[in-house]
């Protein structure tokens, strides 16, 4: 039998320490952030909307009708037929982006003199409102790499994908926009190598600590990366009965790695750890999510795209007769540093900012997040969990007054109760400036907060275990990872 | 905020002492045994097959054909044609029950003078080999408890459906057999109530310890009964680090509740203690899923059950042209203690004993499952896993010489190695005669065993916390049910 290398306790202080950490042996924030504005200086992009028509390789096929890629690969955009019982909107239809094959989201980690870093890469996405951020190490389709589009294969792939070469310290399987794709997964991976690895041009080892804090500035960090880096265990179960000797908890003040962590930093940090909720144990938060998934009907029925009730096609978009929602385009891209240097592809298109937010407040002492389950026609498993808000687009819902439960507190948050806020995109790859707001509030533990019967207090132990089994949606686990246990700088 | 009540560590506690304890306030094992030969003797059954052409109230609908009730609801039986290029073959058709709808599987718990009990029902199920089993409380469809056939509703079902009247203990979507039912998910639930319960006719209070020693005997405990039970915490995960005052770890001997456990039941009470495995860590065992997903693909359509290739239907019965596989068939019904006490049915028919296993192993001290990743056409999401062999058909399996991994082992097992088995019966609602020789195998430690890679060494611990989730399939739960930590009686 071979024995285990590794505890995942040390693993998780590991992940703490970086966390905790801005100061880097290889560049300051400042040099990062300097050398992403050249990399945007340097490489020449263009992204511009052309008729589908002018598509290369994509078309739209018949029986069914859908809009697809010569090869069959990639992802095809179709027509889904919507009934439930469940929300205010029981019928609806509209188009859905279809791609049944798993990708690959990997971030390579590496322990330099005691301190784990991370290796990101600067990415250009032709969807990207600033067109570049900083990215996983990898984003790969399958037909990325098994190599369908004759590109260039994605460097770094290997230790991704010969067991070997790496050790998994993060392997799971997690959803995508369940609003946008049909039961889209990726694999959400962290790997660490011992050895040499080279670092390539565009490429840059961060700090966990340092990628937190560029999770403070609007569109700095891509939805690959977030989703990726919200997988991240801050702490190990055990802690609760057995600390690690570099964490000191004590009264009101904890020591970790020999920096004090404060206020709701603190407070976040204690959420991690005690795996009990004075609130809700884990049984009754399983049975809460039961009774939602027994009591619900969904029936998704994929169609025509151009039999979509309520959406038009011209030559350049297939939009909502509302003008609302989303639209799908297509666009041509020219660039330096992808795989492929020319192409054309569709996209969707989205207006405005849409806004994503947590509501936390101390319950018994504890700090708890108010998680919301979400019924969209592309999850997997009925309800998915989500933030307290998730709205792609508040300013048509309280014009057609359909505001969602606690809508009103992100978008005009109290003073003194904003915990985190950025705007932030969503995947470049896929959708065309679509930002949301993200916004994490913190309410006085005093205040009664009235809550509806799909909505549950969590501790950010419950949310981190329930997420490895992919429980929760993209939309919380991209604010989730925004999540900074460092002092907020001067 | 309201405070919690309990904790999941008494909550655990007061489950391992039921299991531990076989005197009980109500009656013995012996008088429970002769209840039951009892209830047989008393109650009138009749099961006899019938062509289809006598189903009353279910008929073989058009677009696409399929083996409906008249009211659309309870359950249908279809085709289905399935495509992957995971396993020895890589596409096939069959017939396969569809329905929908999330039945109740519960069991009402009640502590009598601190001890907890469990009220069970002595059932008739038509496909049953002997007819009589000992069932959950309640055993609801949808379509039952919603009233949809006009009989009886089912009693006790209020305690299960009023979060006023009881407390979830247990509350978990599970599936049933993959092969056989289309994403087909049960709620299995155990709610605790503390007032007066009243005793009904054909009911009984019994401790999970008399439980679990009438599950040594064949088919004496059905299927719905075994599946919520095995989702019961033998032991809390905090355990590990505080053991409750009851229990006393020291050495190779064990003390729970003033009652020694020792030999392979002390071996099996701390597994399921330990949340680490020398072995591999929760985080490898689910990349280890994560890959095997990834890699996997599944293609399942339904189709028109008078389509299925290879199956033949004649007055009677549809049937594989082998005579293997399985049978669809009807029956006439006749009982005395059912909501309805008069109806006709399809069912499926199997032939011969299947075989269900686990084998077991001490890896670094610790007592290891040995888990296989199952991929099942009726399966939600691609893998469940299951035992170490789950195979309605051996001696086909000989015969066409497709023998599945360690099958030989439980069909004929060593001297000495044999820690559990007995002969139990599948769901008797759906299947005609399907019963399964139920083994657990342990090997010497000192052996080293050769698994491919779609088999897992988990402990007891590892595999309660995913099955909470509902990744273990119902082989593997209904075995795991059995297993007993009381002392082998003399």
């Amino acid at each position: 039998m071979k024995a285990r290398s590794h505890s995942p306790s040390e693993t998780a202080a590991s992940f703490l320490a970086s966390a905790l950490t801005i100061e880097s042996r290889f560049q300051t924030l400042g040099d990062v952030r300097s050398w992403l504005t050249e990399c945007s200086e340097h490489q020449q992009f263009s992204v511009r909307r052309i008729p589908f028509a002018e598509l290369d390789q994509w078309h739209f096929a018949d029986h069914p009708n859908r809009l697809v890629h010569d090869s069959g690969r990639f992802f095809s955009i179709e027509g889904l037929r919507v009934q439930t019982r469940h929300g205010p909107v029981k019928e609806w239809q509209q188009p859905i982006i279809h791609q049944p094959e798993i990708g690959i989201l990997g971030i390579l980690t590496k322990v330099f003199d005691g301190l784990r870093y991370f290796l990101m890469q600067a990415k250009m996405e032709p969807g990207n409102i600033n067109l570049l951020q900083l990215s996983p190490t990898v984003q790969a389709t399958w037909s990325n790499y098994t190599r369908v589009h004759a590109g260039k294969r994605p460097l770094y792939l290997d230790y991704f994908l010969d067991p070997r070469r790496s050790r998994r310290l993060v392997d799971q399987l997690q959803s995508e926009q369940g609003s946008r794709f049909f039961r889209k997964r990726n694999r959400n991976m962290i790997v660490e190598v011992k050895g040499e690895v080279p670092l390539a041009d565009g490429f840059v080892w961060l700090t966990l600590g340092q990628i937190k804090r560029l999770l403070a500035f609007d569109n700095l960090v891509n939805m690959d990366a977030r989703t990726v880096l919200a997988c991240i265990p801050l702490a190990s179960p055990e802690w609760r009965f057995i600390p690690p000797p570099q964490l000191v908890i004590g009264g009101d003040q904890v020591e970790a790695f020999g920096r004090p962590v404060g206020g709701f930093q603190r407070d976040l940090l204690l959420s991690a750890i005690s795996g009990v909720s004075p609130w809700r144990s884990s049984d009754e938060i399983l049975s809460w999510l039961t009774e939602l998934k027994t009591g619900c009907e969904l029936s998704v029925e994929r169609i025509p795209l151009d039999q979509v009730t309520g959406w038009e096609r011209d030559e350049e978009q297939i939009r909502h007769r509302s003008g609302q929602h989303f639209a799908v385009i297509a666009v041509d891209v020219e660039a330096g540093n992808r795989e492929v240097v020319h192409w054309t592809q569709p996209l969707l298109e989205h207006f405005g900012y849409g806004c994503v937010g947590f509501l936390t407040q101390k319950l018994g002492g504890q700090l708890h997040f108010l998680v919301r389950a979400s019924l969209e026609p592309g999850n997997r498993d009925l309800f998915e969990l989500g933030p307290t808000v998730a709205c792609a687009n508040p300013e048509q819902r309280i014009k057609t007054r359909t505001v969602p439960a606690f809508l009103d507190l992100f978008l005009d948050p109290p003073a003194g109760c904003v915990r985190y806020q950025a705007v932030q995109s969503e995947e470049g790859g896929r959708f065309y400036h679509f930002q949301n707001r993200y916004t994490i509030v913190e309410w006085p533990s005093e205040t009664h907060v009235e809550i509806p019967p799909d909505f549950m207090w969590m501790t950010l132990s419950q949310i981190l275990e329930l997420a490895r089994y992919g429980a929760f949606n993209i939309e919380a686990r991209n604010l989730l990872s925004c999540l900074d246990l460092q002092a907020n700088p001067d």
